[in-house]
């Protein structure tokens, strides 16, 4: 935990405003981590929508079969989250820790256990002991103030090296309505999952369904289009709440998808989201260099981005980018070896704007000087175009540094 | 190429005994490296069979291109090796180069050029100046001696820090016969391939056909259940000559895969291909620690071969044991992304002998003192039992340390 910041990090931290209807709160609840917060409230108006995505993984932690379970009423009071122990693969006692969390946190704030959504994060496998800190919910949901968001980024930190944020306002109709989004990530990162953990709430008065429909069409684009190290949590957690406040203001409720006054909301979301998903790439373990795989050409999409993640998954092609070496016969290495249509003879490979391989050959014009200089920049640019069809995708990862190997080596101990 | 040797390299180099009708000679032909052998031909008897297994990637070498095309044939007179350039992804040059070359041995040992094999392995993209080496074949051809078997090994290496040799001799029939394997490879490695370089011969007479199907039934098991880091080369190649120079001694010629005769010699070509593979994977670059990853109970042996896979390529595995950290969560974890049947709640996790996991959660009896002995030896076994089928698999790989990416950090400057 006492890394660096990583160089990749934002340069500002943005002004994040109140939501009306949603209070914070955090403590020092000692679960692993000593001298700092570990435990989060968001407690949310009456009412409050909630739509989330989960990781695929075929042993999801316990936090996420009960917030499976409680999505489906679609109304939330109460997020916790504590950060330290990931609440997976800790069987019958995991159960029993988001029970007892589950109980306080109503009771503490007067709801039902089905309106309480829990996310943990950290070591797996070891028992959660809920009764530590269920005791300062109670507390928690009296003090929670509407100005403590950036202090919820720090409190669900692991191995980040920074905490991140986003934030929006935009046109709900004539009316303006917020969006804010924290995330936590550095490693066990992947797609097909919603990240490890983000939470985004607005005032915007959008019901459930609807809500889901924008997560779902926006998560293809951000958190299922990065990856640090092809490893998918347990955990993976995007939970989207919509307290509904601005519609004292005027602002109209939302009840279908398909309605065209969304336009800018959708578009906000889709921004923020993937801003989100690439800071989280920006803060992976031990990343110094962020890379953008672009893929075009393929015979699909869905072609496009499988070539992509082979190229971004591939330690060879990281390695390469930690050392600054413009090696795109790894890049050609990646597009063979991802079993999709592609043809050698008709491959091209950019670094940034440079044509570095062109018709299955080095490029007649390639400067080696020019291509080294690109490689000092700190967000490399890779293109494979396949020159078969149409299909595009991209996605963003890390270089691979010797401080991956450290973080992970003695992470646990 | 300065690292040093691998702490898992064998403690004693086999006597590589002549196999008859085999001649092999090494030259130092300056391709890329300086004051070591980089040029290996081996010339065999006329009427030798071959068969071999190539690549799976999109994007093959030049050279085994020109392998596959010669391989319907059947026969073989010469096969030239060279390190330190792939002749990969060179469009119309790396055409040329594999005739220039093909041309020259053609006509050094006085044969078609369908009975030429070749192969080339490191840097991916450059073009291959074979009329610089090409002029050596005559010259070595005729200097050729049946006693060079260690030298073979060691003109091939890239990145290997040691060479790899197995021997056998078996019965076929009633007679003795011999076999001899090579092998090269330590990064760029991964299933559904035939490693990246690794050539067997053998006197015993038996047909092409037969000896495909011998490599059909032993690669699954061997080189294509090893992985370094995921990443598939674009060279991988496997050739098994047999000279059938045993026949004049009275070995019998085998025309057909069922003939009972071919137990041994078939026991024996499983063993050193996985022999080979091992030293590949032992060999891995900055590998400290081999890791063989079972997995048991799986739905069938597809399934299991899959997780086994998600297990052995996960970073945080690698890392996690590079570490000497007993991180069974990370095993859960590659578990539950694979995609593959598995029920959480039924899962167990051994290292070694020691059952660190079961039925969900941390064994009852789980000793940290106890594991963390067991994670400092060389060898790691990691055992995942999904207790829902009788499917089973095993993988072989290495601990991913900083070496690695030190080493693949600056490969190619």
């Amino acid at each position: 935990m006492s890394h660096p910041v990583s160089p990749l990090a934002p340069k500002t931290t943005p002004a994040m405003p109140p939501i009306e209807g949603v209070t914070i709160a955090t403590e020092e609840a000692g679960i692993k981590y000593r001298g700092r917060t570990d435990l989060m409230i968001m407690a949310f108006a009456e009412g409050t929508q909630v739509a989330g995505t989960f990781t695929k993984s075929r042993c999801p932690s316990a936090p996420v079969d009960f917030c499976r379970a409680n999505l489906k009423h679609g109304t939330a009071r109460i997020l916790v989250v504590n950060s330290g122990n990931a609440n997976a693969f800790t069987g019958r006692k995991g159960r029993e820790a988001t029970e007892v969390t589950a109980f306080a946190a109503a009771k503490a704030i007067g709801c039902s256990p089905t309106e309480v959504f829990l996310a943990s994060t950290g070591v797996i496998g070891e028992p959660l002991a809920a009764d530590r800190f269920s005791g300062l919910l109670d507390g928690m949901v009296e003090s929670a103030q509407t100005d403590r968001w950036l202090e919820a980024g720090e409190a669900i930190m692991t191995t980040d090296t920074y905490p991140k944020y986003a934030t929006a306002t935009v046109a709900l109709g004539d009316h303006i309505v917020t969006l804010n989004g924290i995330a936590k990530g550095a490693g066990m990162i992947a797609p097909d999952m919603a990240t490890m953990l983000s939470f985004v709430a607005t005032d915007a008065p959008i019901d459930a369904p609807v809500l889901q429909v924008l997560i779902a069409e926006s998560v293809g684009g951000s958190f299922n289009s990065v990856t640090v190290d092809s490893d998918t949590s347990t955990s993976d957690t995007l939970l989207l709440f919509a307290t509904g406040a601005a519609a004292e203001n005027g602002a109209p409720r939302i009840t279908e998808a398909d309605d065209e006054r969304l336009g800018p909301f959708r578009q906000a979301l889709d921004a923020m989201l993937k801003d989100l998903a690439r800071q989280i790439v920006r803060d992976g373990e031990g990343a110094r260099k962020e890379i953008e795989v672009r893929v075009k050409g393929a015979q699909s999409a869905d072609s496009a981005r499988k070539v992509a993640l082979s190229i971004a998954n591939s330690p060879l092609v990281k390695t390469a980018v930690a050392g600054e070496d413009a090696n795109w016969g790894r890049v050609v290495m990646a597009v063979g070896k991802a079993g999709e249509p592609a043809d050698r003879d008709r491959l091209a490979v950019y670094f940034g704007d440079i044509r570095v391989a062109f018709e299955g050959e080095r490029d007649p014009s390639y400067s080696e000087a020019e291509t080294s200089d690109y490689m000092k920049n700190d967000t490399i640019v890779i293109t494979a175009d396949l020159n078969i069809g149409n299909g595009s995708a991209t996605i963003w990862t890390c270089d691979l540094t010797k401080e991956y190997v450290a973080i992970n080596g003695d992470y646990r101990s």
